[in-house]
């Protein structure tokens, strides 16, 4: 059996340990909802305070130069590329996660658009809503000449000559479930085919080799793993090999190759930067800058291996002390499958997560009967693990969750 | 002749005189550009700091109910629906001005598709560029089976059977000559079609009637006259007539109908909450609503009427002190054509802004030749006119225009 002082030891060994330090966290919680939103990095309010005070009460429309404001999608862009195994021109910090699967996904259909008999946009049923939404309203748009298929197995099998583009997420929301992309593209590849990757649950979760693994497209969230506030901006990725034909709907000026020329006709600039859109928040990418500050020094494969090792605790303690309960792990058991979370299906979920955040332990509650908790070695301790299982376990024990206000639903759940 | 004295009277009379201390302004700056960056409110710096620290960093996921996060985008959209005299339910703020076009521009085009012939986007040369962009994108992305018609002359003649929607910026941001809404609206509604309003550089800035002139759809910007901060948030604006059953292109979550029921399928919300997309910057929006805290109390026809006193009297002294060297007006003589800016044609129009902004006096420069000044009644001066006007005198008389320094271009110019 497992003690705290079993955790206790781990995290004196734990060389990722220092990098708490980090983040600013609440005394009373344990919070293992960061693969929603991330903590709030220690330096965040004294970088945004001089922005707000200096670079814009004193600096005002100056600083668009003078504070490098305008550089800052491509500044976070290469600071995130960094992280995703992609090349420092290839990322660009744009818009919210939503927009840019839009973008990605009209320009890749664009660029199919020369092949009879594509027609399918391929996703997961289990997709992330926003994902199936973007690709709905885009068919809408182009008159639903697309079919957009719903896999609910397997979808390595469902490429075939009809893909006109795949639409999938690394990281499953729900079941944390972890896809190989170096496998799922060769299969793209060897339809005639393209794959837009959201990363949103594997950024800064789970090390990702864009390049070496042959993706060409991705999106992905700012405010989850990446620490930078909520609603943060979000990124989105594309190879240099497709940069100089990339075909992009949403043409807005940011994203002109000389936005300040005032031309009257579209000319996407040459890079990256063409998938911009509209003038982005500065307050908002600064909060970011800090987020990616986090990982500074700290390699994807540390943070890997205390990913696993801390959902492996969390599971193993959830076994020992929860069994009785009615938990069932729906996450896959094998490393090579999962990303940074694990879900737990239990016939009270909704109530049971109310009391377990009332009692400091933050998840998530996720449709139809999940409790979702995602692990973040950037700021979570071994005894976390420890003491949220503890707490867990007399929430139950007690019956704590069926106080009747636990039942009560909010707005955003 | 009018001296510093007058002006200094007319600042003790000043009813608006009081809102400068909403707002934090550098000691040494006379800030005449407004119009394209907001001044930092005296609030903003401790309402953010509260919001990161508190919000954020102790309040956690928890925050997006607790402190009522989700409710920003309609919260900040009702107090610019007054603004704007649109109703309380009518706008809501999201994403950049640039999307929102996207979003009202495609939806106006679709509920337009069912008459035969109407294949005409209408709008002006001179429109804003990326209202001009995103019109070229959308138009490529649905096979350009429309063209992208831009008047030269008044667009008041060119509205036929032909037009299938419109996309008019009210205050054109070169010239600062202001439409008549209400007489557009009414052509366009005789030739059987609709305008998307861009009100960037009217909210906060002219008085606007959305209802009472028969707008139906519209769009604007955060970070000028509504002093959001830079890149803030923008808004759009759809009639509560047209919103069942407005057809949203970027069908993101955050405006389906119940985001948190996690459905396959994309089901608008009822109103105007599905013109929203992906998951907003909160920071970016709180920012903003301290923004449009600067208005409260004050009525849009007084800060007109100041706005235009203001521009009067700039107009005025520049014309007597500084006719000898070749500034040229390009803006409408009469108030009812003007917005809240004054643009002066000249030879060194980029150098001389350098040498003024160098001197404290920031307007901008608009290619290819104006230089730009902006009136924001709520933090300007009667005798920041004179003093600008002074300095704008003393770098033509000695010439300092002419340092090769000020002829270097910035990025964002």
């Amino acid at each position: 059996m497992i003690t705290r002082g079993d955790c206790e030891t781990m995290d004196r060994t734990d060389a990722l340990a220092a990098a708490r330090d980090r983040f600013l966290l609440p005394a009373d919680v344990i919070y293992l909802d960061g693969n929603s939103l991330g903590a709030l990095p220690a330096r965040t309010a004294a970088r945004l305070a001089d922005a707000v005070t200096q670079q814009w009460g004193q600096g005002l429309i100056r600083s668009w130069n003078a504070a490098g404001w305008v550089n800052l999608p491509e500044q976070l862009g290469r600071k995130i590329a960094g992280l995703l195994g992609a090349a420092d021109n290839e990322v660009i910090v744009a818009d919210s996660t939503s927009i840019n699967i839009f973008k990605l996904l009209a320009g890749a259909l664009t660029m199919a658009g020369g092949e009879r008999g594509r027609r399918v946009i391929l996703s997961e049923r289990g997709n992330f809503p926003t994902d199936l939404y973007m690709s709905q309203g885009l068919n809408s748009l182009l008159g639903d000449i697309y079919e957009l298929r719903l896999v609910d197995g397997n979808i390595e099998n469902a490429f075939d000559a009809t893909t006109a583009v795949a639409l999938i997420t690394q990281v499953d929301y729900c079941s944390g479930r972890l896809h190989d992309m170096k496998r799922l593209n060769a299969k793209a590849r060897e339809a005639g085919t393209r794959i837009v990757w959201d990363l949103s649950h594997s950024a800064g979760a789970v090390p990702v080799a864009l390049n070496d693994d042959g993706a060409e497209l991705a999106v992905g969230c700012g405010y989850k793993y990446l620490n930078g506030g909520p609603g943060a901006p979000a990124f989105a990725y594309l190879a240099a090999s497709l940069q100089r034909d990339f075909p992009t709907p949403l043409s807005g000026w940011f994203g002109h190759a000389a936005p300040f020329a005032f031309d009257t006709n579209y000319r996407p600039a040459p890079g990256i930067e063409r998938l911009q859109c509209g003038t982005p928040s500065v307050l908002a990418m600064l909060a970011l800058a800090v987020g990616l500050e986090t990982f500074d020094g700290i390699s994807m494969q540390d943070l890997r291996q205390k990913s696993l090792r801390l959902s492996d605790l969390f599971w193993t303690l959830m076994d020992a002390h929860c069994g009785p309960f009615g938990f069932s792990c729906v996450s896959p058991r094998e490393h090579a499958d999962r990303g940074s979370q694990l879900s737990f299906a239990h016939e009270h979920a909704y109530p049971v997560m109310q009391a377990l955040i009332d009692r400091g332990v933050i998840g998530d509650f996720r449709q139809p009967n999940l409790l979702r908790f995602g692990f973040t070695p950037l700021y979570l301790r071994f005894a976390d693990m420890y003491d949220a299982v503890m707490i867990i376990r007399a929430v139950m024990a007690t019956e704590a969750w069926a106080e009747p206000r636990y039942a009560q639903r909010n707005r955003v759940t």
